[in-house]
């Protein structure tokens, strides 16, 4: 339907790859004859096309080796080309639920990817398993059955394409559209967007300093289907959920029939005190479903989570894997396979548990110095994410809009809540804080930040 | 909640992990001091541990060398372990929808997977632009502007986990769920569920020789707000939608505002006759949303495919990449962005274009010679699949049954279909058959199927 002739068509196109860089000096271009069965017309229209550009100086003829993009291009642009933005920028400084980017082992990974991509053969070309590469589902088992005290078989183990991917798979297993999930408040937002995509009705529950409310749960909805916990360390207040709270919980989920989500995303990073026990260790009836996750324990970009679920659930796990077809690339599978068998896993870990303890005490101590009287640091025990609370009377988002304005991805507390109002601060990653001026450069911006919104706020109060 | 002490927990976890196979002869295991820190144990619980499985000959203390696992084990099962099913077996004889996975440049990829993942830096370990990587919109983006004639920016390109994630991310940028959609009939099975499971009434519009009965279509639901079609080969008749369909639909689509899909899953393959143009090539109105996948083209396990939108919905398909999170890893990414871009990957569409041509010829060739008298091939001009008719009076979903029994992952043409009943026949993949031989037994199997379904009938109705 272009209203051009064929071979101003063709020309056109050159000029366009050419303009936008995917044609460049040397390159080859088709045969005139290769192109014309690709395109489906005549020699003549392609060699029409190819003298144009030849003659305005963008190909050059070399006989017997082909025609090639001029080493000299002339600067005509074919028409203005709409500018392509530039996306996926890195991570911005503060910014949440990311692992220590510098710190992750790159070559080490190179090697193995290498490894495994060279012993790719014709049949692991297709598909693969729905429910994860079994050589994954092994590694897995047996990581959290030595570290984290969880047994499993590789057949109750589901690799998802990340805690998105999991989420998905669940609410499509237990049916969720339409049912009532309890859900910390404040808790973790991005599994709360999802969540409400999939049309779950979160019931609110609140978390005070030994986590979740249990009781408060279950004067909420004590017939919700679900409950979904970080019990670790508590997204984002950081606490841990007591062992009171632990046995009410599993209590009420086997006296109901319900389930509870152990999101573990980060239990392997704690800095102080003793490491915490998997609420899915003390699953003796067997409600826990447990969600891991390797975009904190490696790297986002891999989109690598999992799911260990009861006996009972595996086969509508399964039925929904086979129905949703959301698989994973093999390769990387399979090489998250072999770092975990080959021990790297726990390394890395041990070596981002002093790294984080560290990089969180820089920042902490940053912001004590140039934030005082603006923030407090609340006392956590572990995690990736770092809570302050504010101490002057500005609203949070009005902080974290200022903050991302400045450039720094910081979050308010209260858009982490269901219910907005109580609790005013804001929350931060300090995982790709790398030195001490580092931080106190990001507290001072953060300080100018606070300062400035009081100003503002002086004003609009007078 | 366990039972035991401590130490013969520890003692249990080993066990279990020499008895899976996970740890094997001469494989190191932590330090006590080390399993002690991480699972918060006195070390004397570690060296207890220990102690009875160097007694028991399943670890061996090697001094300064630390402490491995022996390398004769004792044969001694722990207890009875749920046995693991092996999963995901390589493709089976015949299976469709896959691209000839002998044939793919393995070596060749695993090159550019090496380079890419030894490029990779830190920032590029997070989780990268949902919408896909730049650099693979832009060779898209490219290549359907020199190949299939369809012009975009790579702004209105989208990259999803393979055909079901771009299904998934189509559903919810239409928010399709209670909407109708015209649905070629017979039509892509796979694609069917995916639809009804995110809530698509699908409305069923026969095809015949010249492809979607337009005028049906519009008969039956002139306002429904999308139309799903494959217009190079419909899949799975193989026929090609004729110009005056493709001008009925692209003003069925104007006239109403509705959307038409073009999933050009397999046009690079044609064996005969002309390529033909794309429709989103001829889409002035600019109403189809163009569906492209790589996991024909190079191979499924890359789980890669990706939408060209009109830009009237960019934003639309934007914001609901953002909210549904599903992004594919970077590395392959990266790595096809590279396939394309240096060229390999339209080498490799013209060396499978002949291999396809051939392979299918053998399939006919021994269809023709084995079963003539119970099945007739359609002619068909391209693609990976391939349809014949039964001859015979036997329900072809009881054949198809029949020679899955036998090893063949044919399919019933009427399982294809929302009205069945209309058509007979079985569906097939010939991309994998590499030898005359091959084809020849494969044949053979299936006429020893269907003639004792014969026999079976016979004796039913008799």
């Amino acid at each position: 339907m272009s209203p051009l002739p064929k071979y101003q068509e063709i020309y056109r196109r050159f000029r366009l790859a050419i303009d936008q860089g995917q044609l460049g000096p040397g390159d080859r271009v088709p045969s005139v004859r290769s192109l014309a069965l690709e395109l489906n017309v005549a020699r003549g229209t392609v060699e029409a096309a190819y003298q144009l550009l030849v003659s305005e100086g963008f190909f050059e003829a070399r006989g017997q080796a082909g025609t090639v993009i001029a080493g000299a291009l002339p600067q005509v642009p074919v028409k203005p080309q709409p500018a392509v933005p530039s996306t996926a920028p890195g991570p911005r400084p503060l910014q949440m639920g990311l692992p220590a980017l510098d710190a992750f082992p790159r070559k080490l990974w190179a090697r193995l990817v290498t490894q495994q991509v060279r012993r790719t053969d014709a049949d692991s070309l297709a598909m693969g398993d729905v429910r994860g590469a079994l050589a994954l589902r092994v590694a897995i088992a047996n990581y959290l059955a030595l570290y984290r005290g969880v047994e499993c078989t590789p057949q109750q183990v589901f690799v998802c394409a990340g805690y998105a991917g999991c989420l998905t798979l669940l609410c499509d297993a237990l049916q969720m559209t339409g049912q009532r999930c309890w859900f910390e408040d404040p808790g973790y937002l991005h599994a709360r967007r999802l969540l409400v995509h999939q049309g779950v009705e979160l019931v609110p529950v609140p978390v005070d300093g030994e986590g979740l409310e249990v009781e408060r749960g279950m004067q909420r909805d004590r017939q919700a289907r679900l409950a979904i916990v970080t019990p670790a360390h508590q997204s984002p207040l950081g606490v841990a959920l007591s062992p009171a709270r632990r046995q009410a919980l599993l209590e009420w989920a086997r006296e109901q029939g319900s389930w509870v989500v152990e999101d573990d995303y980060d239990s392997e990073f704690r800095y102080r005190g003793q490491p915490l026990a998997a609420l899915k260790s003390q699953d003796v009836g067997d409600r826990v479903i447990y969600a891991g996750s390797f975009s904190k324990m490696l790297f986002p970009g891999l989109r690598l989570g999992y799911w260990v679920v009861p006996v009972s659930l595996v086969e509508a796990f399964g039925c929904s894997a086979e129905r949703l077809q959301q698989r994973s690339a093999q390769l990387l599978q399979l090489t998250a396979a072999d770092f975990l068998e080959q021990g790297h896993f726990t390394r890395h870990l041990k070596k981002m548990r002093q790294l984080y303890a560290q990089r969180r005490g820089l920042l902490v101590e940053a912001l004590e110095v140039h934030c005082s009287g603006f923030l407090r640091v609340d006392e956590q025990a572990g995690g990736v994410n770092l809570l302050a609370r504010l101490l002057v009377s500005v609203p949070d988002h009005v902080v974290a809009e200022a903050a991302d304005r400045a450039g720094l991805a910081v979050h308010a507390l209260s858009g982490w809540m269901l219910e907005p109002g109580r609790e005013q601060g804001v929350v931060m990653g300090f995982t790709n804080v790398v030195t001490a001026r580092d931080a106190a450069d990001l507290a001072m911006v953060l300080h100018r930040v606070i300062a400035q919104c009081l100003s503002v706020a002086s004003i609009t109060t007078a």
